[in-house]
């Protein structure tokens, strides 16, 4: 078994010589964005989840690592899309690419990173690689699906709890899950193991995603790293807004409704008055409960994998950490 | 040998399998536009030329036709993304996806159609399946690449000729090199073969390109089926301009460069201005002996080809078709 510290290393030094890489290459105004967007950080999470599943079946990470580099830069070509869709100004703090650039280097930057981490994903076992690719496309497709279903519900009046999950399950918990499932099947893991660890990583993202959604309300500004509310201001339909709408009287979703229709509104007075119309309505012990109950629906799976309880423990001991984050 | 409407029929059966399949796919705000985009039509040279190559070395079509597919995916997205970028109002005479619906879903479905490219020339042999995939995904980094030069060149004020042709080597040729090679390979080709095909393709495609430029301006716009001197209205850097610019004493720099600085100025008679420069210049001569000179270049690679000469007179009559073609 790899120990984190050991894992994070292997794929930030994999980054750094892609990066490298991109130093070179012409024409720099396509490249230096690609560099740009992968120097701003991130938890690496996908390419981690990647290796600690290969590691769990005790397969050898060495053959897993361009494939999860590959998994990166997907992730962070999707951000540089959905900040186009999205008009996000900043991206961890600092200008997105179509902001510092411009949408069309913004879009076919994208473009190129989409291809790189094609390239870094074929560079799977052999004796894997029709199986690893499968995963990839599909997933990458259930990408998009939950991006055009989320950009379909800020027109949509009704949307429901359970057509959010859907949403939020491709926007963000397939690329968690098939990224698992990739380290799964490279780590020689038998097709209902590497299915389990699917579905244990599907379940994990729509934790952590439940999780975000209460951050951006009941966060630390700080920790979280941007001005908290972000959701309430933008009017987004969170698990919080849509379990709120459910729960509300007559009064209360007036009140609320009120809040979200007015503009001009100061935002900090917007943020506190809906978050105490949440707070009144308990909606935040709800949302907790729901990614509880996500996470150990997840953990069920997990424990169905007959493997050693040490490499078990480890991505365990990972998703607690995250399930615990405060940012 | 098939012949080329046996050839085509294969490619038309899968397009309309695929465009079928679409139609229950949800969410349809992501699925529409990309049926909408396969069904304008066009040549489907790309997949065709898969076909055509894989036959020359009497590979088995079949195998090839899922990849030609994809190929031909592949192609329409780089359309629907271009057309963002160019800010083009239409394609085929009808609507581009950006303004039939909106900027945000013809990014979101070029995307998916980009997945599902990959998803169908994944569907090669697999004992082919990786050296498609190395030709497949180098090709999709150049078109990006010959996507960005080309917007680099807008505001670049000296393009040379070589640079202009490095651009449509990489926007336009490499894509029919790719496909003709991808053929080749899973035509079992010799390494030595499939690469002769591909310059073959590469030099085809840099003189469709060139004639390209020329029909725009010298065409008849009923053929074209656009209005010509599209290039000439928006000062796009053609080879014809570029030639104009190299070819042209001081007097005549200055008319030109006059026409391309003054706004407002009458499409019509900025058209009628410039054409006549380029007659005066005889730069569509020049432009012609260009063509005819990477064709001739391109055959040199064909006649390398120790296959049937049958086969081999199938693709040059194609060849010669396009280059005499008038839209």
């Amino acid at each position: 078994m790899n120990n984190l510290v050991a894992l994070k290393k292997l794929i930030d030094f994999e980054l750094e010589e892609f990066n490298n890489s991109l130093l070179n290459k012409k024409p720099s105004s396509l490249y230096e964005p690609i560099k740009y967007t992968l120097d701003l950080g991130g938890k690496r999470m996908r390419p981690l989840l990647n290796l600690i599943a290969c590691d769990l079946f005790d397969g050898n990470v060495s053959d897993a690592v361009k494939p999860a580099l590959g998994l990166e830069i997907f992730h962070n070509f999707t951000l540089l899309h959905d900040d186009i869709m999205d008009k996000a100004p900043l991206r961890r703090n600092q200008p997105t690419v179509h902001k510092k650039w411009n949408p069309d280097i913004a879009i076919l930057s994208g473009d190129t990173m989409f291809v790189q981490s094609f390239q870094y994903v074929m560079q799977s076992p052999t004796l894997h690689l029709k199986e690893v690719l499968d995963v990839f496309t599909k997933t990458a497709i259930e990408v998009c699906e939950g991006q055009q279903m989320d950009m379909d519900f800020e027109s949509q009046l009704n949307v429901s709890i359970p057509q959010y999950i859907k949403m939020i399950g491709l926007k963000t918990s397939v690329l968690l899950a098939g990224s698992m499932k990739i380290g799964a099947i490279i780590g020689n893991a038998r097709a209902e193991d590497a299915q389990h660890i699917y579905e244990f990583g599907k379940n994990l993202g729509i934790a952590f995603q439940l999780q975000d959604d209460i951050l951006d309300v009941f966060g630390s500004s700080q920790k979280v790293g941007k001005q908290t509310g972000g959701d309430i201001v933008s009017n987004k339909k969170t698990y919080l807004l849509l379990k709120a709408m459910d729960m509300a009287d007559r009064y209360k979703k007036e009140e609320l409704q009120l809040w979200m229709h007015t503009t001009n509104v100061d935002p900090v007075e917007k943020v506190e008055a809906v978050k105490s119309i949440y707070e009144y309505l308990g909606v935040k012990a709800l949302a907790e409960a729901e990614m509880q109950k996500f996470y150990l629906k997840g953990l069920t799976h997990l424990n169905q994998i007959p493997c050693n309880q040490n490499n078990k423990d480890q991505l365990i001991n990972f998703a607690e950490n995250l399930m615990q984050r405060e940012s």
